[in-house]
């Protein structure tokens, strides 16, 4: 492989000295760039847009032409696990994800299997493996994946929900059953993970979106437990170099202390904590990402660069912090406040 | 006015010894009790039902004949105001509150007026003297009102939002208009929930539930500045009665010292928070209310006794805390799990 140009992304996850803070964005590739509207009429639909590795890579590398961003996100979704698994994922235009063959028995548990990454889910070791070469060097390549709390949450529900009836239910009625089903569920993550790494992926993000509806000791029995199962099954080194792994969980700052204890490298932090505060909590062997409010975007370039500063400002080490929103980029946001965000971090925090 | 037979509820939140914890439920009253169905289908629609006082006391009374509840809920919606101030409230099936005139200019802003409860919000102040009269000592009647970020944010967006685009634009570039925003309402929250005092009223609730949308900084500055400046306008006694107030920001527990410190009498708490951990912070000067995961009810009965008793057995004091759920019940609940709430609270509480 050739050598890393900009390798701030990787320095700043692993607490080694960096000339700035690195910054990306959560749904980095999305609806609102007018180049990814285009590409995703042309695939036709969502589905095949993440199923298509020519077009995810050329969807993975839009906001790299246009922002100085010093990292790429593999285009995916978190539910191709769960379609791998043969759930049947379908998109439905408004409606979001669905699956047609939800888990709901224990029969429908038992018969889950770990899926193979080189077979099921090789269109996106290939997008891995294509993105790569198109990067050539020029910022480093995050995989990724949903938790296995997550990814349960939708194989459960069957789609998105509101109050998480039908897998709450299982959890305060069949913990066991649950326990098997995240099982299943950390070993395909895992493995899924791995193979992104073994083509080329270098740093992983775990994604915990619904994490937060738990109560905190739910929460860490059943959402962060498993996370630091997939941890520990983990290659965390690809080529002697060092996989640096990033745990988000949204709505789940008062775990912060038990996440890092994981022995992930870094914390994504949603908007409602104070990064100081979350450095202060988390200590100095762990990375921080994150955390400006996503709705900052729907202000002006001036605003921006002002609330930027402010979180660049309160982060209080030299290194250790990954700048990025606090959630996904919203669609309706002006492409030129992303601009103003991405290069504000630059500005302001060169060393 | 008749003696109080049950006073658990308000002697909890005063912090004066109880023979049992009190226990309530946010939206007792509401579509997961067929008897409420029917009486919404004969109202027409969910305003009418509202703004008719006798429809408005009918509903109220269902949820106290079928449980051992410690208080009763003026039947209500928290966009009362807002409506009344000419923004047009319209409730449509399976979308939602919206306003026909939203709040978007500073000319919007400066033509707000606040209204006279004893004219456009009369209908609120009827019906409470009703409930009052219906409940004849009973149980007390918490009267409540939105808190004014929360008004804010339905008045400026003009329906639910997902991300708070217009709001939180507003906020970042103009902050001096969202504060003048936040005084009107706030001055209208006051007035209003001072007159449900006078029509009878005998503790109050301020429901914040967007305030956790913000960063703790903000949430401070719009959300819980204004529901401190409400508190200060609030007359807290009325015929030589203790009128008790309780504040509830969900996804604010980055923030309850400073709820805290508001001298509020108590404090509602979602169930993102160990009670106990929530305790610790706020200390003795306030009761706490809440906080079990509403989606336990979708469990069994035994499952329910069982988690009722981990929430009671996690609060340390002998009085101070009003059982309840961190979030209004869920639509599709079977009744029987809300009467082995109830009744599992006073049981285990028996002091």
């Amino acid at each position: 492989m050739t050598s890393q140009k900009n390798d701030r992304f990787l320095r700043a996850l692993l607490r080694q000295p960096v000339d700035a803070t690195p910054v990306w964005i959560m749904r980095q590739a999305g609806r609102y760039l007018p180049e990814y509207r285009a590409t995703r009429a042309k695939a036709g639909n969502f589905l095949t847009l993440c199923k298509t590795p020519e077009l995810a890579c050329e969807v993975t590398m839009q906001p790299l032409d246009r922002f100085d961003l010093d990292a790429a996100i593999l285009f995916s979704d978190i539910l191709t696990i769960p379609d791998a698994m043969g759930l049947g994922l379908q998109f439905v235009e408004g409606d979001g994800p669905s699956f047609s063959n939800p888990v709901r028995t224990a029969a429908d548990i038992k018969k889950l299997a770990v899926p193979d990454p080189g077979a099921e889910l090789r269109y996106v070791t290939d997008a891995v493996s294509l993105i790569r070469k198109e990067l050539d060097g020029r910022v480093p390549l995050i995989g990724f994946s949903g938790s296995p709390w997550t990814l349960a949450t939708y194989m459960v529900e069957g789609r998105s929900s509101k109050d998480f009836s039908k897998i709450k239910a299982l959890m305060y009625e069949q913990p066991k059953l649950l326990e098997q089903l995240l099982s299943t569920v950390s070993a395909s993550v895992a493995s899924y993970l791995n193979a992104q790494i073994e083509a080329g992926a270098q740093a992983l993000m775990i994604f915990d979106t619904w994490g937060g509806v738990l109560t905190p000791e739910l929460y860490r029995r059943y959402s962060l437990a498993f996370m630091h199962s997939v941890l520990d099954q983990l290659k965390r080194e690809h080529d002697g170099k060092k996989i640096p792994v990033i745990l988000f969980s949204k709505g789940a700052n008062h775990s912060l202390t038990d996440i890092a204890a994981t022995g992930t490298d870094g914390i994504g932090l949603d908007w409602t904590i104070n990064i100081a505060d979350a450095s202060a909590i988390v200590g100095t062997d762990v990375a921080v990402q994150g955390n400006l409010d996503p709705s900052v975007l729907y202000s002006s370039p001036e605003v921006v660069r002002e609330q930027v500063k402010k979180v660049l400002d309160a982060y209080p080490h030299e290194t250790g912090h990954v700048f990025n929103l606090g959630h996904g980029i919203h669609p309706g946001i002006d492409p030129e406040n992303v601009k103003a965000l991405v290069d504000a971090v630059h500005e302001f925090s060169q060393r």
